[in-house]
């Protein structure tokens, strides 16, 4: 019995971070998670450097990063451009994003749905005659921070497109961290009648503190592969519109708890993320890291 | 379909802050909570002022505070003694507190597990002859800090104890937040083949992220009064040992979703909450209370 912990915490984390984050932390912060066992890495983001300044150097992250042989390392790319760095970095992996909504499509990538969904079939076609394995994102799946609600058809519509681009699997994605359990088993149970479960994972913002329920109720679904945060980097809880990712070591805790497999090391996870701190002046806002910080000073380790 | 929130912020919460709050914050504080409908409030403590000097106060909080037709307003009690400043306070409920684990009940409350319950047998006794209902608290009931793993069979055991001395409900509390969802299943699923399910209530701490999950378990295993405190108030996630406790405003989101009605304005349960946040010195945890925040600062409404 196990589970898949996808991180995304160098690039959903610090993509979303106020602070500047040197090269040299940003290797380092990703070296740790490696040897922490994670499975899977994103590590950066091969978008435009003017609009995502955060991931301008995602190239020299992958130069820098040692690789794990247990770990496969991926890349979020927008475009053919996109990919061609991503294949020059040696990405292992790559992602690509589309919204279940209209509006937020327009006004986040400035391409609708369709011409989003366009311009992913030849990215992910060139990616897999590369060699490199492709998964899709499907944002604001659960509600828009413009339109409000969102039809799970709708939904169930554009996964089913994105498969049938070619994705291995679609992370089903509370971008605005809105979703509620009960939410999360109706929409999964609509997906369910045209995806198989191995094909879905989920995606979740603790915005409203409602992520580890929401695990809950997708784990109960099925699902096995679950996108989490080290530190639940993303978004300081106290930040205006915050939105941090679920963390990774809260996660952690989750799923020992209820005896699934990882092959992650928790207490390495939570290395990886204390180093971080100091580099962006705060701290990070997952209460597994900030128990086990606390626990870790009463007994006098550092 | 509705469910209890026991609002336990002035009590719980206030005791576990490191800042003194003036008298007329705390009576703002509970005038504000009875304002937003909550059915219980713990208002405060009649421990020793010298064990617990942030409850000193609570016969003036009693005092001062508006009484709203709609809302029961309890005090927690040591001993007879405090009994008799209750009933002098004229609150409608008492608590009395007995721990799972004996190394807690000795080290928090200087009795020994067996001692405490004959104390409180005297206490729940006299409440109810007074007119007082009481509720019993069953600390450390998912693992003690000291003893670690305390067994189900004993949880089992001191919740009948309890019950038999005439406590309406007992509240199964996770003292520092460890408790797991499965946990949660397994204490309950032992505890219904000794107590109908309407005796018996939660009280969990967000230490480690998984509060609102533990409320899901309890909420499927048909628990319907779930203890919380305004703003996750009770431990800043980022302080040494923090134990905040699950938050209202969290809890009202996850309830509002699965169409339980509470009879509680989540809107102005924020309002009690951001108003302390300057009397304290911090934001407070609660993550959907900072996201209702952001909004309002993005909206312009102060």
């Amino acid at each position: 019995m196990s589970v898949v912990v996808y991180e995304v915490g160098p690039r959903d984390g610090l993509q979303n971070e106020p602070a500047s984050v040197p090269l040299v932390a940003k290797i380092a912060f990703v070296d740790a998670l490696s040897d922490a066992g994670l499975p899977i890495i994103e590590v950066g983001s091969f978008v435009s450097a003017a609009r995502v300044p955060a991931m301008a150097d995602s190239g020299d992250v992958f130069a820098g990063i040692r690789r794990r042989s247990g770990t496969r390392y991926a890349a979020l790319v927008p475009n053919l451009a996109g990919l061609d760095r991503a294949v020059a970095a040696k990405a292992d992996l790559i992602a690509v994003f589309a919204a279940a909504s209209e509006t937020f499509s327009q006004r986040n990538i400035n391409h609708t749905i369709a011409e989003s969904l366009d311009i992913h079939g030849g990215v992910v076609a060139s990616a897999r005659a590369a060699g490199l394995g492709a998964r899709g994102y499907l944002s604001t799946a659960f509600g828009c921070p413009f339109e409000g609600d969102v039809p799970i058809p709708r939904v169930v519509q554009l996964t089913q497109q994105l498969l049938d681009l070619g994705v291995y699997e679609v992370a089903i994605s509370d971008t605005i961290g809105v979703a509620h359990p009960d939410q999360v088993r109706r929409v999964l149970d609509a997906l369910l009648a045209v995806a198989p479960v191995d094909k879905l994972a989920v995606h979740f913002h603790d915005t409203r503190g409602m992520a580890i329920a929401n695990v809950v109720a997708a784990l109960q679904m099925g699902v096995r592969t679950i996108d989490s945060s080290a530190g639940g980097l993303g978004g300081c809880p106290y930040a205006p519109g915050a939105t941090g990712n679920l963390a990774t070591e809260d996660l952690l805790y989750l799923l020992s708890g209820f005896g699934y497999a990882t092959g992650v090391t928790a207490p390495r996870v939570a290395d990886a993320s204390l180093a971080l701190e100091p580099v962006l002046g705060h701290p990070l806002p997952s209460r597994a890291l900030q128990a086990e910080a606390a626990a870790r000073r009463r007994a006098g380790v550092t």
